[in-house]
């Protein structure tokens, strides 16, 4: 195979190896093509770092836990693959890996933190999601050999990852032990779901692992490893465990190379029957294709998605990278075609948040899908659709009728969260839901969707909406009991940002039944039947989408967050966060923070994002200067909101401040954020951080026109990026005299 | 042995077998001496009960959980000895069973579900806390057996039990096999706590059983069993189970009397290394007195207990095996001399809770110790002394100074309970403690008490209190983040009962202080330095104290359960509770009965009893008419304070209502809430209600003199009983035209 030259502003590179920095290179370097998502581990391992070591990760407050396996953890997953856990309910399940090959150099077992090793270098080509590796192995026995590691998940492909290991003797003599194979001794957060791990080998040599998960999900992985120079394979078991072994006597100067092509199926993409059938005739096909076709393929497939999606910036090259790598991870952890799933709030490259969906997909990362890839973004809300029955339970389970969507979201689209304060109170994500289908309807215009699935949501969400909600003595409706986005404040009275969603759901159902009604009679009268809905029931939504308290404070024209939150008591910051290199949630216990103003994340501001149009220049100064010296942005969410409102209010620092915070969450080898996974919402963040704010898309919601509104930050000259607007492509440049929109 | 004649003033009942009400007799029929306490079991168990079911019971609502376990539950446990459970923090342990006596009849193993059995009757006598059982089985086989049953916990020899079965064949000839041993296969809620049994046999064909728990606690059980007719034994291990094997051939009217004498001994009363020579030693002196004689002395123990503790009832039946009921359970679970330990929630009965200490110590229960037994009292608030180390570590760990007693205690005073919203927020429990000492010191003018151990309390919970508060923008205080007794609301603002309890706390702190402070400096100064206290934290007691906010509303007359209590929802009860035989909990979700108004149990209510001449009766009937209509009493901390609360506004009707449905609490064989273990809390509860309430004793801290306002309920003609008071014991003779109070 033939690299791309490396390029520093497409590569993200590890440029000397250090075991700290191990777990958050896997993280990372995750690659991924919708279907499969595996995480940035070593082929060989590393020492001291046991996977299938047993213990239970509580589910408590992620950015505050101590996470186990701090060496090393693979991660191999598939979206919708998952497992039940007795405490954890559904969790994502770590797959066997079958990147494993083990190099031993004259009994000398190759490890990159005990061998003596140099010029070594790793990278993430973000053009064809590559991973590559080289470096120069000093042996003890005084040989020196240079290997070259590369592998991709095809993105043509969607079952097949291969690799690719180069080894050369550049001194000495000896003998090359290699061992290729598939490991099952993995766990997820330390629990084993795998019920069924049964090793064999094919009639042509290669590994074949079939799984049944606790769940009772089949998986069928194939592993076939080949050297051109032929030797032989000896066929070894172990306790879930299988591999190849050969030996090689190599000489100076021989060069030895191993391809490595490895099938995984699932009884959800194939049926039972055929998976080893299917596997098989993918593997033959892989086989003869040979690893460089495979790659051409897959490169093919990479070049059209940055077509669509790259954003080139000039004079910031920090942010030029971070994006790139957040659209990486935004295209490679998203399953595209497959609306049974969405995108789990670590993007599949870890398993903090147990692989569960969050309103981090609809506020966070759609935009990006719906402005670059549309049908994309219809499937993550059909999403919602398919899982809509799921809502429905968890509707019931509280008392209510319709539907109400879970704070964290099984495959079924059942309540996940373990803890109430979340699972019950932070409501807000069901109207998130529906206004993500008004922003994808309002940029598609996809009439098809909304008939036949939106309205759906929209009539059911409703329906929830008006069983919430409590009548006050003064005739208005008010929503109790309120986690808003700040989940500092657990039980809060008509939070803002939740009321402003709940009317917003409410009146789009209502535009949207009068919309049909007005249009065609008929057709009205079918979805009132499908739906069951009743004259008496809209009225209902009128009435509270009307009567829904909404505070402000004319006398301060602050928003409040909550209608209570001025009563919670004021903390002495600079007292308490003593370092500030660590979230604030250290430093407090959940018991004063549950009572004080100290914000997790973006609140009011998140409303503001939102509903841009709906506030003043003046009233976002009020609330940026009001609560964001009381935000201690301990939530990955919060950095680009804030970033997007000093840009739009015009403070230029600040900005710029926000802005490294969001790129510093996932790049900063010093924070190391990416470790558990990549925070997707933030990649999402930073791709509206540039569209909506730097580029001021206008939402079109609030603007049938495709208009822009930049304000580059001092240090970006310029911006260059494709846009899908009303289902045509735009290409959009901007600097700083101005910007120009041309159709594609 | 000679029983005491049947009395149903005395005696609770089982009049017929029904293994649905299984474990409710299990638990009511708990026997115990303070040192041990074990449920009331059958010798042979009953089928399809399994006592080794490994689960995990989950910390939730015990109200609203279904408990495992259905048919059977067995318990032997002694305070103190508790196990490490990864999930559960500390939990109470169910030590061995050495009460198993199996029988078989040519081969027909006795069953009293599948066996035919006639005039079955069962009873514990309160009077000498024996149980006994009669019945006669007709076998298979043709044969009729008359078996009689009785066994005992020494009130004098607190390591020993003993059992007696007496067999006789009415009727045939056959073979009767007796298996008589210790059963291991038990455990705590579904966990197993024993990490190492051995089993073995005596010299003398005793079992023995040394068992060490996982927290490294050593306990010895030696078993030995007799029979008059000196049949030969043959020793059998199985296991974790050992016991003794005989066949004795039987005559028509031959009879068998089997004794069976039980050790136990832990390390936590004995010296490991002598743990074994003590139990042979104990045994060897039980076998030489024999069940009659062990009887004998065990009853005049009961006797002494009863000639201070008995509450003669004229009128009311019900109420007068209730009383001695919750009498009876009060002095069995008490450890009357030790105070390293306290009263469970459930009164040793069983596992809910998982055997730790909440609130209802203090104030539930002690109130009938500091007036019968005031040494137990004070070894029950030394218990809070001894864990004052606990509750610093729980102060630091929320980043305050001083004392914060947890919401459930471990035997060290740490936070057991793992729900956040109770142990993080339910924080009275430190107040309730400091009015617990400040009752107990009244009543008994006990100075050596406060001196030692009282005013370190009442200082450290202070200073816990003026960090826990906020200043508001007033300049006065709050306590925000509160939930107060109705556990209904997890996040109040200033709950009234909370800050009336601090403010009392703080009070007394000073109180105490300016009185040692006045009566001899010397002494004051070598406290101060005892307790570093200075003169700066001196005053900040008092200004908090001053400044704490009490909340009244003066149009209304009503007080406010909490300043924010009118913003809550109001619920529609008649639609949402629509069996009222079951709790409310059951038909409301949690989100939804934390946003409304309705009450767990009483709140302002039990404030208004422990401060009663702080409110006017007016203010007393407006609290009681506002909240009561809104108070689900889904704990059983609440009908006895409603009772107490309607008998002093003179409320006939709904006095009469309360008691009734305190006393159903563990005495309705239709509610069955004795199953997992005893309301003894409740039995306090009653114990006040017939006190304070019927009897109408005036606290100590509001009158200097022993002084009565009896409002005897209709349903009672008269009450006599004993009280201590200031160190000396009177009678107090109570009817409907008035009282009478003679020394002792």
């Amino acid at each position: 195979m033939k690299f791309n030259k490396f390029d520093k502003l497409w590569c993200i590179k590890e440029d000397q190896f250090n075991v700290n920095n191990n777990k958050y290179y896997e993280g990372i370097f995750t690659q991924g093509n919708g279907f499969m998502s595996i995480r940035g581990s070593f082929e060989e391992g590393i020492n001291d770092a046991p996977q299938d070591e047993e213990y239970i990760r509580m589910p408590a407050n992620v950015t505050l836990e101590t996470a186990r396996n701090p060496r090393s953890k693979w991660g191999t997953y598939v979206p919708g693959i998952v497992g039940i856990h007795p405490l954890l309910k559904e969790e994502i399940i770590n797959l066997p890996c079958f990147l494993e090959v083990i190099l031993c150099f004259e009994d000398e077992k190759l490890d990159t933190e005990r061998c003596e090793i140099e010029e070594y270098t790793r990278w993430l080509d973000l053009r064809d999601a590559t991973l590559n590796r080289i470096f120069i192995w000093n042996t003890k026995c005084g040989a020196k050999l240079e290997l070259k590691y590369s592998r991709f998940i095809s993105l043509n492909d969607k079952n097949i990852c291969a690799q690719q290991i180069k080894i050369k003797l550049l001194k000495g003599n000896g003998k090359l032990k290699i061992n290729s194979g598939i490991n099952g001794n993995v766990r997820t957060n330390g629990y084993n779901h795998l019920n069924n791990i049964e090793m064999s080998f094919t009639d042509e040599k290669d590994v074949l692992v079939k799984t049944t998960t606790d769940k009772g999900d089949s998986i069928t992985q194939i592993s076939s490893t080949q050297s051109m120079n032929g030797e032989a394979w000896d066929e070894k078991l172990g306790t879930n465990v299988a591999f190849l072994e050969s030996n090689v006597p190599m000489n100076e100067n021989e060069e030895i190379t191993i391809n490595k092509y490895n099938i995984l199926i699932t009884d959800r993409d194939t049926e039972k029957d055929l998976m080893l059938t299917k596997g098989m005739e993918l593997l033959k096909r892989a086989k003869e294709s040979g690893f460089d076709k495979l790659y051409e393929v897959h490169k093919l497939k990479w070049d059209e998605k940055w077509e669509n999606s790259d954003i080139k910036i000039g004079g910031n090259d920090n942010l030029q990278i971070a994006i790139r790598m957040s659209i990486y991870h935004l295209i490679r952890s998203n399953a595209e075609k497959d609306s049974r799933v969405a995108i789990c709030a670590k993007g599949y490259a870890g398993e903090a948040y147990f692989g569960r969906y969050f309103w981090d997909t609809e506020i966070y990362m759609l935009p990006y899908y719906i402005y670059t890839n549309p049908e994309a973004a219809r499937n993550l809300i059909l999403f919602r659709y398919n899982t809509l029955e799921g809502a429905k339970k968890n509707a019931k389970h509280y008392g209510y009728n319709g539907a109400r969507y879970p704070w964290e979201s099984s495959v079924t689209g059942e309540e996940q969260c373990p803890l109430w304060q979340y699972a019950d109170h932070e409501i807000h994500v069901t109207a998130d839901i529906a206004y993500a289908i008004w922003h994808y309807y309002m940029a598609t215009n996809d009439e098809e969707f909304m008939q036949n699935y939106g309205i759906d949501i929209l009539v059911e969400t409703s329906r929830y909406w008006i069983d919430r909600v409590d009548k006050n003595e003064k005739g208005y409706y008010e929503l109790l009991g309120v986690m808003g986005p700040d989940e500092y404040l657990p039980l809060t009275r008509n939070n803002s940002y939740t009321n402003r969603m709940v009317k917003f759901n409410l009146s789009k159902t209502i535009e949207y039944i009068d919309k049909i009604k007005k249009s065609n009679v008929d057709f009205y009268i079918s979805i009132a039947q499908r739906l069951n809905l009743r004259e008496s029931e809209i009225e209902n939504f009128s009435e509270v989408q009307a009567k829904l308290v909404l505070c402000y404070d004319k006398d301060t024209e602050i928003v409040p967050q909550s209608e209570d939150f001025y009563k919670y008591a004021d903390l002495d910051f600079l007292t308490i966060w003593k370092d500030r290199s660590k979230p604030f949630g250290h430093f407090i216990s959940q018991e004063k923070n549950y009572r004080s103003k100290a914000l997790k994340q973006a609140d009011v501001l998140e409303l503001m994002v939102l509903f841009q149009k709906e506030f003043s220049r003046e009233q976002i100064i009020k609330a940026y200067e009001y609560y964001e010296p009381i935000t201690t942005h301990d939530s990955s969410l919060s950095a680009a909101i804030h970033s997007i409102i000093c840009c739009w209010i015009g403070k230029e620092e600040d900005t710029e401040k926000f802005l490294n915070k969001a790129i510093d969450i996932d790049m900063s080898l010093e924070k190391k954020g990416a470790e558990e996974g990549i925070h997707i919402a933030n990649c999402g963040g930073l791709w509206q951080l540039v569209v909506f704010g730097f580029a001021g898309l206008k939402s079109p919601m609030d603007s049938e026109e495709l208009k822009f509104e930049p304000k580059l930050p001092k240090s970006i000259n310029s911006m260059d990026f494709s846009i899908i607007w009303h289902n045509k492509s735009y290409n959009v440049s901007i600097n700083k005299d101005g910007y120009e929109v041309k159709a594609k």
